[in-house]
């Protein structure tokens, strides 16, 4: 069997998104910044694109800027809140301890130039507690960028809560929702978001594209300076035939996002019930609370990259945590956060299932799972000490 | 007939291209920053794209960045550049008059922050002097940026020597080479270039990607802050379809580039003789060190905007200038720096031949330009005036 479960990496493409790609990679390849009608059609399908986009997630289509993926959003986004909150003179930011490196890494750059920057807390649930946020805030706080939905533990943050605290108190709020758009509903209207990130290769749209939604009044800083694009926001001839394609993955994702979210999230509870059944391991998050499709786990006494190589084997794509920290010999700050410790934090394993996941699928992984990490605890030196009571059980 | 005549704005995907890209969007769809076979499948196709993009242009593969396009590897060469300049108090840039304007606006953004930066002019022929180079090299200089080839009139700058200069004074010098590469031979290795910028949609590649070549040793500082893709200095998912297919048109490209050059050179050359045979018209920039698909004339007494919209119903598309400006009513920056007065830049036409275009083509652009100049001086006023001897004829 053959089962890719890493859909929190990237996804597949959709047919949907293909056929809407294909046309204008073959024949209406015009550039859309061209005066004549075949450099016009090429704008005209940005322009459905965007309009296509934009109601996807309750804006107005001038809210939306294409940009080349989700980290360019979140990198442009927050330093535009910066740049507008250093000209007010407000230079303190509040976000989280749990964000993507795409936030995090701006944050940093941010403070090395004078912001001070509050990162709250989450509960062992994975989750921000609106009173820490509301005691965070200050005269000179200039932006909120909260996750909408972690990329690790699926964890879904009070995005509506914090929304409304951030608009009475005329702060901008700023969410990365890589993980969200697609997946589960989202609108910026009703949950007072003044700027998101999102990344079309999350939902089953191509790599390389993605958008920033700006509330319209709210002036971007630019990344990329040259043309006048993105009504001069964001300069470089627009990925016509990618940002179709992420419209049209977009369309599709939001139209059964009902059928997806009642699918994903009764296989993911039958995962999480499945691997729940392996002594000392535990789920990593609310297990309500979470995206449909994200299961993560700890398992005690073994290593996560050790797992998911057999897994491999297996035939199963699953991952410790991100796709863009893989590699890295340093537990993830996110599990860190929602207090495991080091040794326990080696051992994770993250499965997002994808919409066209079975029960069969599922029963493969749980039996996989088990068995993988029975052979691995068979050899692990961190194992037998657990057994030997040398050392005390964590979960 | 329809005939698609400007190549420098965009190019239509070669069919090797798309070949090359599709089991990476159908099948290989996994995330390269994955441990596990799949995503190494597609990490591997990655740094097969950069071998061979490498070897395109004389660099090593660890010397390509992959980026979004040539505006974002113009932003961020010129940046880091700037970055080490200041680190080593050298605040000094050198660049030229006729540069695009992902170039030009970086700079302006720079001299905001405190550089000084001299823009070198060009001569009637849209060329470079590089003795006025060796003039304005200072103590301080950190950067010289000078394009490869123009993206308007087509002239080639004398990158070599420019590049000589530089090595010898230990200045870094970076080249926008995004008309350039894949047109004519380029070779960082051999004309002393430290930074290159390229735009894959421009060699018959896809919209949306691109590359910054870096020499070994240079520290680049980044755009996008995020994940430790791209040896940490671009965060975001690879567009690994994109990157395999932009490589198989550099590929495609660099290994006709002989042929293509002789056969867009003579059509060119036929071009330029025909055109010039409509009375008050002048060639823009060198007829000779210029890229062979490049024809740039300046029309006497009309607008240029006239021109393109009924060259678009004779099913030519043509530019004025450059793609990412139209729709701007200010002239070209290009034509003013070669001297052309503003009333004369204004009636500027842009024809860039593809690969495929053929002598009858050619033909029937002589003729429809020839027939379209001559019907709107028809009821222009200011050619009116020019005939009645009340204005004088420039051209």
């Amino acid at each position: 069997m053959k089962i890719y479960a890493d859909n929190a990496a990237t996804t597949r493409m959709s047919r949907a998104a293909i056929d809407a790609m294909m046309p204008y990679i073959e024949e209406y390849y015009g550039n859309p910044s061209s005066l004549y009608s075949f450099g016009q059609q090429a704008k005209e399908a940005l322009e459905s694109a965007r309009e296509t986009v934009a109601k996807c997630i309750g804006a107005q289509p001038r809210e939306i800027l294409f940009t080349s993926g989700g980290s360019e959003a979140d990198n442009q986004a927050i330093l535009s809140a910066a740049a507008l909150g250093k000209k007010a003179g407000k230079t303190h930011i509040i976000s989280d301890a749990i964000e993507h490196h795409a936030v995090l890494h701006t944050l940093k750059k941010l403070e090395k130039e004078g912001f001070e920057v509050t990162y709250l807390p989450v509960g062992t649930d994975g989750i921000v507690k609106v009173e820490d946020l509301e005691a965070a805030i200050r005269e000179d706080t200039c932006l909120v960028t909260v996750m909408y939905a972690n990329n690790e533990i699926g964890t879904i943050q009070p995005i509506k809560e914090i929304g409304k605290i951030c608009r009475e108190k005329k702060i901008l709020f700023h969410t990365d929702a890589v993980q969200a758009v697609g997946h589960i509903p989202v609108n910026v209207e009703s949950e007072y978001i003044d700027m998101l990130s999102s990344s079309a290769h999350k939902f089953h749209g191509p790599k390389g594209v993605g958008f920033l939604y700006a509330r319209k009044g709210i002036r971007l800083t630019n990344l990329i300076e040259g043309g006048a694009q993105e009504r001069g926001r964001r300069a470089g001839t627009e990925n016509v035939p990618g940002i179709v394609a992420m419209a049209a993955a977009l369309k599709e994702s939001v139209e059964k996002i009902g059928e997806n979210v009642k699918h994903a999230a009764a296989l993911r509870d039958k995962l999480i019930a499945g691997l729940a059944g392996i002594p000392h391991s535990a789920l990593n998050g609310d297990a309500v609370k979470r995206l449909p499709s994200n299961v993560s786990f700890c398992f005690e006494g073994i290593e996560g990259e050790s797992l998911l190589l057999l897994l491999d084997d297996k035939g199963i794509c699953a991952s410790s945590g991100s796709a863009c920290t893989s590699g890295s010999l340093d537990p993830s700050h996110v599990l860190l956060a929602i207090g495991r410790v080091h040794d326990v934090a080696h051992g994770s394993l993250r499965l997002t299932l994808g919409d066209d996941a079975t029960e069969e699928e599922v029963d493969y992984i749980i039996q996989s799972v088990r068995e993988v990490v029975e052979y691995l605890r068979g050899f692990s030196p961190v194992w037998r000490d657990l057994c030997a009571g040398k050392t005390e059980f964590i979960l």
